[in-house]
């Protein structure tokens, strides 16, 4: 073995002064941030011990002895009474120190049959599972404020926008429902994901399995797991339940960037379709009308981190030869990051859409600008008059024009004027045109007519209850 | 209105000599790569047009005449005999174009009650789900290609690696059957993310629906698609189903990257754990040993792309106000290149699964060096001598410190060796020493013994029948 | 070697259905995209042959048939007379083939003290490095455009927005220059790259060097680079080239979604603060004064593939061990497709830039609105009275309260009702209020002041000139 | 303004069961992260103040006793004695809080001419400066290390790899001077990146500048920027110098993860190229001779999560209007996670490199196999036989068949033998066989011999001093 002379290991920028020890450590050591896991590995341990007992692998007094001795720890946790080291690396080995003050030599038997590499995929699936569950009531209490919303509005009359330019008029509700939709989507694949990744990697062991007699399936079902993992090798190395709760978390976070982008675009002086309340804004001590719409900003910005983390776990875990690799000590912090952070917009974004307030004679205005009802016109040409719609088009065009040039509105043009342009126009047409009559036409299925969105917001209530 | 003093427009660098014009069209047609959507495009329209005659909204004989001539455009197409238009932007009105060309008038009667925007959101979920079912097909026949390699070597003993290190003997069998578990799930998220984007768009029209008395259930139903989708803004507005196409497509890009890795390193001349067919290597000219895995390498590296397209279309669709935005035309190219070399991955690692082969003498030398069944001795002392663990711990090292003073293995020391370190050991101890012991034992559920490798791989054959 | 037993290889999805060589081929063929480098592959091709000559490595007769004959190659290409082979997997080989089609044997000498590994490392680093040209062209360009707007509007007063309301006026001159610097610091961003990128990896052969005495400097200095690259294993296997061609798209790319976001906004009936040119909008054949900032928006969205290309590009070089790897044949098209798109990009907004009409009157009614200059007035407060910001605030506080209360602006205050607040107020307080007063006053270094903007157009213009 | 019926706000999941209020708390409060730049704040402030009083815009007293009250509340943090307040948001005003408790009334004098827009501008851009610093510091110490290795191991051959197959012999040194070429690239790229940044935005104010008479030049001076930025909208609005930090830690990342893939790699059992000590592995507790390379492991992953920030940077900026928006509140935290880890890996993989010993027995075996100089040979047939590369190939080719029949290597063949195959083959031949002979042969520029790996060093070594 060769090695160049060595000089003294220098170190630089003063980080690192204490060498290479302080360097290994904080590189190394992952209790800073996965005594998150603490409540969980507990469970498991709990879980293991039961099952050593039942299984006669441990003396079943020692066994009560560890599971008591493990709910001491956790209530020293809970209660802030723990000290964590650093030296012990770990949320495993914090633990087990721990239960070794307390209780003595019974607490050597727990580690029999299982290893840090089960232990820990058991420990980290418990929490995701949890915080799929937590998305799903975040997600359901955000569809419930939607849905007040939409109760509430489901005749109020807005712009449609495409390319953010006036298109046709849509009802309040219907936008609203437009995003209950999204996050039911959102929501079914949390259960999806929380479904799939609910097996037990517990009794895996370092890879291989174990000699030991072990039941599997009895520590899966005492953890509410669905099943054991079927293979060992795959239940300590791989996470992409956790990669799926990231995407899954991330597509959402897209949805929530959206809905974001709205409120502050709406909030707007030149919009002032909605009022967001001040316990979501912030404003200015001199310009007392100015409201800063800073939650819905950050909502908006939120995606970004938890695109982030996606990636950073896809990329840790791209090209990695099985079983376990120390780079999957990466994962956690990124999940815990994401997770929050998709907690924190979702309860943000439930509170902004049951404190918002729309300005509906501004989304009536607006609604009703840009001739918004052409198409509506068009449509009851081709409908009415069986015109073809290339015909259909020019026609209304030409009363646009007309209308424009008069500096009117559709409706405000008289029957005789459109007869001028086409002569098969009768007087059945106003009702196609004028905001209030466009949305009300719009009946097929999932159009945004006001019966359609009160049937939508019907479904959905009772689908919630 | 007021904009400075124009100068001529001074395009740079010549790629863009023609002008303002020549550059919207590059920017904005689509047709380019969205004429890969044209056999859906025309189902669309065909199951559109019958809609519109069932519903009497259209001539029942114009009806025909429409989707007969579409299906004139559609053998035009596949037979390379159409000539796509930049000009006429997209495929829908390439198609409609060319529709017009052959059966006339009537086929102005094709676009009632429905827009682009609707048309194209369902021409491309009907292609996002066609490559649902491309990936699963892929993934079953990679499946089996593993499956077959399992069976055959249930019981060949290979190193389980930590860290690259040999930890324990594992089974071929095993190893190959961790990832039939892995791509098993992938094949249940794409079967997730189907049945979940399996709703039709048609008949949202721009984004409100329509006032038109269309029944989107029929069209639904002839296009394969379990219900129509509820609302009409979020029918045209979202793209959440190629997203989640998208990351499950990189979460099995993943797997492949690692099984990849895992057969690059296999390769190597300091390896030599399995040795890949001339199919899917390269060779030198002048170097006759030497086999470059470069399909390996090429599946390894596919990942990139595959994550790329997915945050490509993330960051497209984050803080898009609703409903349909131009930006969304980015939608397609992502997709179709992840898509593509998802299935080229897929096929190539499973052609390198079928056909290599595992060096049977190499992978049994490498599991049985490093004293990898130090664990099943101290394991053995736990069970048989009752031994607390960390006594188990202290007696293995201080055995295998006496083999590797020898020079030998843990198997090769005589009884009468150990029992000099610890008395209790008895001539059982030979039971779990040794690598074809070692996995014979590890029983447990999901453990790497070769019985429970086999009866894995007949859970699987039969799930997979 | 063992193998399980073989059955057919079934292909699945018809995709494939030729079987594994069709598979191979299409996952290792790159002559599909790298034809785009058979440029800088003669270029490269030519500088190496004049070289070997000079070094006498082959006879120069030879060397000088080799150079005419690629220049043959080149002009088939160009011409479009060339084709392609993917049985010659590469542009290297398919330029090498041709060429001994051409001249015969003296080709065979070409390919003396070089690799394909330092051919394609030399090609794709002259491809990127036109790239870096084409790219700072770009942004001059649209720089350019940027001024004429900036010098035309020096003094056109616009509200400046911070969450998207209203905060303070600011001069139409001055946000544009704010694009302006941006800009430049991409280009400068580009031109980094370009000098770091600017060593030739042409004689690191396969990589190691060569025993050949070949002369680096003058083929490095034939093709514009500044030197060769310093170390052999180095120059083939690095692609930090083209990452940082990447990253710096991806910046620029950032800087032109916000300014496409704006326009975006901009050209909404809410704001209508600008008019984009029909030549980069799309119009409705129906509503005549829709125009759908299309270009926009698609500027808007050029970010996600770019940054896209990024992280696939860094996913595939994430820990490759040297020297070279087939995964490196992954980077091209990435880097292709974003430089096609930045290119794209820059045009286009280059275009909409020298195009557009700001909205003047739109402006300058927004910019008034809002209280916008109750900071002004504050800092006069604390600019002549001396008073604390503490109490500055609060007066104008009250002041902007009153103004709302009688439903004016600041400005429509008389003296006497600002005195009543605080009595040391002047009538030089005027000076301040009123969005032309307010920006006009704003002279500090980098402020919004029209003499400021003028003076910093003339520097730029005096720069760039 | 009309919203639906409110029912109280239903919090989910316990986690924010306080309401609202702690709700846009936790999303909004920044000070739980931003108070990392409690100094570059303080310095900001001071130098502010300094202006000011030269200035005359406040009296020279007021100014010192905030300079000196700040040095009290940068000490008290330093200490550890300042207690930060959540109610106070953010770092800006729980320092000037403080500094009002300290000094009372001049306190309301230092926010002047300024706002807490350009301040945090200001913060950061010193906060990134630094780290670009110590991120140069960094790798200058991680080449020192890696020239050490170099110039003791310059003639110490190993193998060279393509496909991770043995290729042809370098030399230990040649490839560690590979890597001190990429980290000096990475070194001046952070280098490049710290002179574009380093630009004062202070005095931007708001975003429009101010009217009071600042002197933005002295401040910038003061805080070592070479300018203030020329543009204040720019000043506070963008972040591309953040993002280009980002981006080149993420490209500096990838550099690492590759080395440490090798590392990981050459420590296998089956490579055994380089021992790692024990400072940066970990052990078994029965398996002595098993050692993980945990510190390479995590370098390996270490790209990952800087990836994940740049990413996630770039998609919060992604279409943001200007000027400042609360999304740029995200900036930080991801830059700091970036900063902190790219240097914990830089300096664990300085010392894992100052630590780790070649084993030179083993590079020297490997190299040597496979007929790994057959390239040399082929090269001689051409250089002193003037062989066409084809004909040498084949010579070449014929060669090596032989050998492995007589399964020696080829220096081992006679010189009968070779002339079996070319009878102008010479006893010279020998002089490039053997990889000692085929190392030292490669003296082109940049190539493996011993003496060009010399140069380098010494090259490096003078321009490092």
């Amino acid at each position: 073995m060769t090695k160049p002379e060595q000089g003294s290991n220098q170190m630089w920028g003063g980080r690192f002064a204490a060498g290479p020890d302080a360097i290994m450590e904080a590189i190394n050591a992952s209790i800073g941030f996965d005594k998150r896991l603490a409540r969980q590995d507990i469970e498991g341990s709990r879980a293991h011990a039961a099952m050593l007992a039942a299984q006669g692998i441990v003396d079943a007094k020692d066994a009560e002895t560890i599971r008591e001795g493990l709910l001491t720890v956790l209530s020293e946790i809970e209660e802030g009474r723990f000290t964590f080291s650093t030296a012990l690396e770990d949320i495993h080995m914090n633990v087990e120190a721990r239960l070794k003050d307390l209780i003595g030599a019974p607490a050597g038997r727990l580690h029999t049959a299982r290893s840090r590499n089960d232990q820990v995929a058991t420990d980290f699936r418990l929490w995701v599972r949890e915080q799929c569950d937590a998305a799903m009531a975040g997600l359901r209490a955000l569809q419930h404020a939607l849905l007040a919303q939409a109760e509430a509005g489901a005749d109020w009359v807005m712009p449609g926008f495409t390319h953010l330019q006036t298109a046709q008029p849509v009802t309040w509700g219907h936008h609203m429902m437009a995003y209950v939709e999204m996050f039911g989507r959102d929501h079914d694949r949390f259960r999806d994901a929380r479904a799939r990744m609910n097996e037990s990697p517990l009794g895996a062991a370092a890879l291989a399995g174990t000699s030991f007699p072990i039941d599997r399936h009895m520590t899966a079902e005492a953890l509410g797991f669905d099943r054991p993992a079927a293979n060992s090798l795959d239940a300590v190395s791989d996470r992409d339940f956790a990669l799926e709760f990231l995407s899954t978390a991330t597509i959402c976070a897209m949805h929530l960037s959206r809905m974001a982008e709205e409120l502050v675009i709406w909030s707007s002086a030149q919009f002032r379709f909605v009022v967001l309340s001040d316990r979501f804004s912030t404003g200015s001590s001199i310009m007392p009308q100015k409201k800063n719409p800073d939650a819905a900003e950050l909502i908006r910005a939120k995606i970004g981190r938890i695109l982030g983390a996606n990636v950073a776990l896809l990329t840790v875990m791209k090209g990695l030869p099985l079983a376990y690799s120390k780079d999957m000590q990466e994962d956690k912090e990124q999940v815990f990051d994401a997770a929050d952070n998709l907690m924190l917009a979702l309860a943000a974004m439930e509170g902004m859409v049951r404190d918002m307030s729309a300005n509906r004679p501004a989304l009536e205005a607006a609604a009703a600008s840009g001739f918004s009802t052409a198409t509506d016109l068009a449509d009851w040409l081709v409908r009415e008059l069986n015109l073809p719609f290339r015909d259909a088009h020019h026609v209304t065009g030409t009363l646009v024009g007309r209308a424009e040039a008069k500096g009117c509105d559709l409706p405000d043009l008289s029957l005789a004027e459109m007869q001028e342009v086409h002569d098969g126009i009768t007087e059945d047409v106003f009702t196609v045109l004028g905001v209030q009559n466009s949305v009300a036409s719009r009946t097929s299925y999932g159009g945004t007519a006001p019966a359609n969105v009160r049937e939508q917001v019907a479904r959905w209530q009772e689908a919630l209850a």
